[in-house]
């Protein structure tokens, strides 16, 4: 995890043991209620939060520069990972960097990259909510889970980055692979329906779903019924297709 | 275009003004008789081809760095120009760029990074096959056509460069952007099943195919029939959106 050794040590010699002007994003996505959400930090002492992230190192492909971030955050080796975009514009960073550092008392060379263009690849990870312990470290006050619906103040083009990222999840949504890393092993109708909902932004009608989603063939109705709550037993599913084969 | 002088002034000197270890390389589609093509550049005197690409200024963002390397091959501006993966292996090129530069005789130090590690940012390109003038270069003896079924050896990582590539088309193939670009402005119903059938790679059947783009409702019949050939004369159609809407 990000110590402040860590980062004056990368500042005074670990940076030439990385690729120039390269980093790695990851938005991490999770469903909790009826709500989709993404992994944020927030930076210290500013009202400003980020995407978990990284540079790449000469001898690290960008896939585990991803997932190195993703188990620092998460504490997860097997989940589901993907590259989405690269994204490269000029002012992407502006100033954020250098206020970041200046804030927490660390000394940055005018000509080191960081503080200038760096062009970041995006990944998404589809985690379990329930599975993820956030943590937080020397750079950030917290970690923790914020809803897309409701997003705090970005730092850099990250609002940007999880437009895209949201985008490539909605027109993935045919696939079963999403479904069966947000949701538990064993859900119900209902619990699916929301999940459809949350990642297009929009009310679906309740029978056409159920219809559509008997109808794929890619669920399998459990005998057991989930009872409590104030509504009659829900019936239980689970995709037929194994989780472990639909993750990496 | 890329001329003995370009190469060595951009060793000597203009290698600062770009951002090192990053590329951007472009697979551009066309269609022409029932295949899906790719624009390749055979490599001066080896028996090797690769994609059109180039290296990113700093003060150049990715879009217009691929939008460059598309002008300069085709000749054209206004063309369907999509970013779909980054290419970050540890060995994805390997001593293919010094061997070339060996063969053209430019001397190339070895510190230099294009001999070592590059990510490249991959773009693909949907333009209109008898709209392109392909032409080749210092580094090259020819640019020309060639059939995604039937691919010559390529450099680099290049042959899975094109296999994403053509993978994201095969994702897209439901948004009409697709055929819009790679059809003439009118075309006939067997030239866009033949299409659908080059992305897709497999047969499909003929009244099935027919039923399911009519009931689309992305079609408009034209009054005009093509006629000429051994067959009765075939309805063209268009498509109801317009092609420049679709691009970009």
């Amino acid at each position: 995890m990000l110590s402040r050794k860590y980062v004056e040590t990368f500042f005074e010699k670990d940076i030439a043991r990385h690729i120039p002007h390269l980093s790695v994003d990851c938005v991490i996505f999770g469903f909790h209620g009826a709500d989709l959400k993404v992994l944020l930090l927030k930076w210290k002492g500013l009202d400003l939060w980020a995407l978990p992230g990284g540079y790449v190192a000469r001898r690290e492909s960008l896939d585990a520069a991803a997932q190195k971030v993703l188990l620092e955050r998460t504490g997860l080796r097997r989940v589901h990972l993907r590259q989405f975009h690269a994204f490269g514009g000029l002012s992407r960073r502006e100033g954020s960097a250098r206020q970041l550092f200046a804030r927490v008392g660390i000394k940055v060379p005018d000509d080191a990259w960081p503080l200038h263009r760096v062009v970041s690849i995006g990944y998404y990870a589809l985690v379990d909510y329930w599975k993820v312990r956030p943590g937080h470290d020397f750079l950030s006050d917290s970690c923790m889970w914020c809803s897309t619906d409701d997003l705090p103040p970005l730092a850099f083009d990250h609002r940007d980055v999880v437009r895209v990222a949201l985008r490539t999840l909605r027109e993935n949504l045919a696939s079963p692979v999403i479904e069966a890393t947000l949701l538990p092993e064993r859900f119900t109708m209902p619990e699916l329906q929301r999940l459809h909902e949350a990642i297009l932004g929009r009310r679906l009608d309740r029978r056409n779903f159920q219809k559509r989603m008997l109808e794929s063939g890619i669920l399998e109705r459990l005998p057991e019924r989930r009872t409590g709550g104030a509504h009659r037993a829900a019936y239980l599913y689970r995709f037929k297709t194994s989780r472990a084969s639909l993750v990496n």
